[in-house]
């Protein structure tokens, strides 16, 4: 066991969650509630490395889909958890030797941890896209050859789905629509996947990224230390990754709207300083792509986060406000999610906006 | 085996299907294609009467679940037939014994029956409602004690989804909303019950309802009698059930909507004769209630068909167009569907109708 010691731990990850989920995966409040509740009866998750983990052990992901809306007001049922492992213990005829997070930013981060926490069963210290990602085939599991389903989904209320669809594409449509049906909330379990395969398909140490972003920015509050810069030295610090702060000013306008099930909008922010730059954000459930004066500066798969600007607490789209002093930052997402097949999936246009990806070193280079 | 020995055979249960269908139900015609190529292979569907059936058989129903507008051109596939089958005996971990119709109204008339063709297991003389219903939780199966789920869903491309509900009416949720991720068509396997429990939900008798029907009206023709006289002597020769010719004259206007994947309508039919008569009848997908003059004189769970004023031929709903000259049906429906339980879940209320259920032989009698 290691990383997750304390309650305050939990809380630095959830913080560090809200920053990789570029404003989108649900706010982890509620998982991070339960699992701190956990903690406090003495039932600690347990995370392991990609390192430790056996080539044949078994490994099955948990989360849950849904509004984040209602995520975010959700419950989280320790019946309904301890259920979807037995459930998928008989679906799939073996103990589950390890969990991991399809999706590390927002609230999926900690609904592996919650069911570690009541089972003794580790979770790996990795995820299947570093950041959120608005829909369940877009990982790097489905993208390097893993497959989502079978997968099993079940709500609070008895309702149990065994899904096996015949691609990825597909098993997000069935589990979309059959989360609607369950009242916009559901757990899952899907991706089951061999250690071996796993190690090779998941995106490695991103549990232990969302608790040192969260540490960071708690310990530079604390101890009076510019946030952004002790963020942005963090978050360089990791091989091959650019972090910058892009813009720096207060939301004077933001627009939000629910259409075909997405969250859709698009946060104006002017400069504080005496310049007239302004800086877009588009929304489409997760920060899709930043512009400073109609130039684009940061586009998905890499990461934005936007944070206030005293605290540096990062903020999900629900959370901006008109009037919110805020820093923009952007983030290069890892490696596996900027290769050409990862682009097909996950690139600007998969989104629906007319531009090719260009990392954001390559598109701040000048400023 | 017995009642279903030709090709004919087939035919006249696809008519008879159509009449109970009550507008509704899907057109069985792409199903009596697939039974009728099977016959002519000489594979013919098996059927067997409810007093048959071991009690600790294994029953379980078949049915196709999706938009009236697909069921008719959505050819049947063998494969997804037989994969069908094949999941249902490895899921229930038995071999299934005979196979029943949820509903003998419309398409699911014939399901079954392609099914039996090509695998040899006898269909049930009987079904789960004896009419057509838009809902797969309106049955007497689920009315009476039956379960509608574990159920599992497919559809052509290799997807497969089981459900465990917490209720019919969940199943019915579901079953849609996968049904139309499915490209709104899917075949399902659905109401596990024993042969005794069958006999018990179940409202005997309609696939040789369905025969004779069709049969009636092709000889009437045939033989140049009054198709409609003898098709109401026909069904007034069931037990407790009483047959009408409510109206007869043209259609002057029919308005159809797909609204909430219901399909909406209103036929209104002005008297062939002198008199300034005028009968409306409300579409919710089935045909809901005749009214002459405003007053109503059929209602749901009873029958109403429409039929071609000189072949006798039953029309669907989206058959219906302006200037047919049709004769409008009603016939009493099984007495298990106006018990007090069964009208909580099929009464007009449960169709948006303002008014309680009244049996058609009193709602005619002053006629």
């Amino acid at each position: 066991m290691y990383l997750v010691d304390t309650v305050r731990d939990i809380q630095d990850m959830a913080r560090g969650a809200v920053l990789l989920g570029t404003g989108g995966g649900g706010d982890p409040y509620i998982g991070e509630l339960f699992v701190t509740a956990q903690i406090k009866k003495g039932h600690y998750p347990k995370v392991v490395s990609c390192d430790e983990i056996a080539p044949d052990a078994f490994v099955l992901s948990i989360a849950g889909i849904g509004a984040p809306t209602v995520i975010v007001e959700h419950l989280v049922s320790e019946r309904t958890l301890r259920e979807l492992l037995a459930r998928s213990e008989a679906f799939y005829g073996r103990k589950i030797d390890a969990l991991i997070s399809a999706e590390i930013g927002g609230a999926n981060s900690m609904f592996p941890l919650a069911l570690s926490a009541i089972s003794g069963i580790p979770v790996l210290d990795a995820d299947g896209i570093g950041r959120a990602v608005p829909q369940l085939e877009m990982t790097t599991f489905s993208i390097y050859g893993a497959r989502a389903t079978p997968a099993i989904l079940m709500d609070d209320s008895g309702n149990v789905v065994t899904i096996e669809a015949a691609n990825d594409r597909m098993a997000e449509e069935l589990c979309r629509v059959i989360s609607v049906a369950m009242g916009s909330m559901a757990f899952m379990a899907l991706y089951p996947m061999s250690g071996k395969q796993a190690s090779e398909v998941a995106v490695k140490r991103t549990l232990t990224q969302t608790l040192e972003i969260g540490r960071c920015i708690r310990k530079a509050r604390d101890t009076s230390s510019d946030v952004f810069a002790d963020l942005v030295r963090y978050l360089n610090s990791w091989d091959g990754r650019t972090a910058r702060i892009l813009f720096d000013g207060k939301i004077t306008d933001v627009v939000h709207e629910t259409r075909d099930s997405w969250h859709w909008g698009l946060a104006t922010i002017q400069a504080l300083s005496t310049s007239k730059d302004v800086c877009t954000v588009q929304i489409r459930n997760e920060y899709m792509v930043v512009r400073i004066n109609g130039e684009t500066v940061t586009v998905v798969p890499d990461l934005i986060s936007i944070l206030d600007r005293e605290s540096g607490e990062p903020l999900t789209a629900e959370m901006l406000r008109y009037g919110q002093r805020v820093r923009v930052l952007g983030y290069s997402a890892d490696p596996m999610l900027r290769r050409p097949e990862s682009l097909e999936v996950l690139g600007p246009r998969q989104f629906g906006l007319d531009e090719d990806f260009r990392p954001i070193e390559v598109l701040t280079a000048a400023r």
